[in-house]
């Protein structure tokens, strides 16, 4: 277990690589009849007949595990967990199909004190989420706020 | 049940907006687990001791729920699937509590035919996620790629 990270713990340029993550058939289908429930993402029959002609995972499947990769296993532990901002931008590049082991990799971009709340930091960082042949599958920048070690 | 739409079928300017959704508690407790376990949204113990001082939903609880009702109930449903290819921008822009009744605003931005693929066009689509105080907890603009009817 490592141990929790305050703002001053990370820094601009630092790189964090996730281990892999196994998109299993029925996972696919559970998340896309609760969250995305689309043709290619429901069965292979349906599947057979949608704009990509086989299973693939909804996107938003993707970005919850690549969230997962990012919080649990990329990065160490928040002090008192990271707060969620947005993200800038966010592309799904390739799709993800059943049996695929993704994982992330992680660049801090920047590091900003918050302006309105003194006692927490602005982390940015690029998430790119592979598959197992090294290929890009999801690409997004996302920000969130950091405790200060001063505050905590 | 409405009719299978396909790119022809949409215009720009169109506003859909979906029926609410309730936040549950071991929902939101449930999805942390499994894509941000964070302490703000696993139990009302450890989130007492987070950057919220109380359990709030994941903000990719709350993007997962804003596809459902984008999805399944504010657009008709999409001829073959639409095909998601990403967000502009997406903010957090207020807490999501336990009990919170979300629903989306959809405004369609802009329809154009897609160059690299003659058969689809591309939607672009601002959803606007509110509570039932008619709060904005979440903003984003997404683009998709929705089948055209020549090729349907």
């Amino acid at each position: 277990m490592r141990e929790p990270h305050y703002f001053e713990d990370f820094a601009d340029g630092q790189v964090f690589r996730s281990g892999p993550y196994r998109m299993e058939r029925d996972a696919i289908i559970a998340f896309a009849r609760e969250f995305d429930p689309q043709p290619q993402h429901l069965g292979e029959e349906e599947a057979a007949r949608s704009q990509f002609g086989q299973l693939v995972a909804s996107g938003w499947h993707t970005a919850a595990v690549s969230m997962r990769l990012f919080i649990q296993d990329a990065l160490p532990p928040i002090a008192r967990g990271g707060q969620g901002l947005g993200l800038e931008n966010l592309v799904w590049v390739r799709p993800v199909k059943p049996g695929d082991e993704l994982h992330v990799e992680v660049e801090v971009l920047s590091m900003r004190p918050s302006r309105s709340r003194p006692d927490q930091g602005i982390l940015k960082a690029r998430i790119i989420t592979k598959n197992q042949a090294e290929e890009v599958v999801q690409s997004t920048v996302t920000s969130a706020l950091v405790p200060r070690r001063a505050a905590g």
